[in-house]
């Protein structure tokens, strides 16, 4: 049973929406339904969940000497300041990249050279919840001052890209979509340079 | 301002709940609430979206022959079927490492020899959702058939750790915690090597 590829026919496997009830509507942050779902073996489950939050980007940004430009910031989620990258909601109309591109500027003040798209993920894979998309951005110039305006204080910081991989492995990133950027980006300088 | 550790003090950083309200309750599986924080700037926020989804464990498998025991199963979330590792969530009173032993051996039928601990994340940083706890698991060997007992198939899968890995970067995993533990324990294994 060794493979390297998708052995379940998608187009069987999906289960087929048959009704959808709204429990929560707060725009533009949550959508929370319940559904009636039809399972490929017949099965009916009346009540499955199901919560829909914006896309967002995530940023790896690397500088021309090496350095990585994080940021620190309290996140409520896992409830206490953790570091990150780069990051934020897409606004509505707006592509991955151009918000991976408007959340570098704004929390950072750093425009990139070159853009890298690396993957995206849903955070969650039963309700579903935000897609994250994330990019490694190189040859970083800082061109402004950062101005997140978002609830917490974000805290841009530098650091070397075998510092961010600890922090990673120590516990000081708290979100799996940033844990999973970061090593993606990792991954991909690794097998680059 | 290079540095390797958190530069920003967590308590004073910490958002405080001064009340909040249950807008949807479905146990085990979805607590949604809308909290009243005070900022430490010492705003009041009065709407902020809470949710809190059961704990889960992932399971990167390695057998004796250097392959890894991966399932393959359609998720609602990114609505598509996807590439994943053993994992579930938690059962009430259940520690990370116990959950992670049960769902390899129900969704795989393999028990391990050895158990390290690799990381832990939150789905959602603004909301919290589930935190997943990610091991990485060697000496495996195949005791019982499996019998997941999931609303979706869940098909074991072996793959070589070349072959996860590809599965992450192009795309067939789905899952921000599911990438996050695959690329972990490969980092875990190639430094250990």
């Amino acid at each position: 049973m060794t493979t390297n590829r998708p052995s379940l026919d998608n187009a069987v496997e999906r289960w087929q929406i048959l009704a959808e009830r709204v429990l929560v509507e707060r725009p533009p942050w949550l959508r929370l339904c319940e559904q009636t779902v039809r399972l490929p073996d017949g099965r009916i489950v009346d009540d499955f969940l199901v919560a829909q939050a914006p896309p967002y980007a995530t940023v790896f940004g690397l500088r021309p000497d090496g350095l990585v430009v994080a940021v620190e910031e309290y996140k409520h989620g896992p409830g206490r300041t953790v570091l990150k990258l780069p990051a934020g909601f897409l606004n509505e109309g707006e592509t991955p990249i151009e918000g991976a591109r408007r959340e570098l500027l704004e929390e950072t003040g750093y425009v990139a050279e070159s853009w890298h798209f690396l993957g995206s993920f849903f955070d969650d894979g039963n309700r579903g919840m935000s897609q994250g998309f994330h990019f490694l951005a190189t040859g970083l110039r800082q061109v402004a001052q950062p101005d997140a305006g978002d609830l917490a204080t974000v805290r841009p910081l530098l650091l070397s890209p075998e510092d961010i991989r600890r922090a990673v492995l120590d516990g000081w990133v708290g979100e799996s979509g940033t844990a999973a950027a970061i090593l993606l980006a990792l991954d991909r300088l690794n097998h680059t340079t």
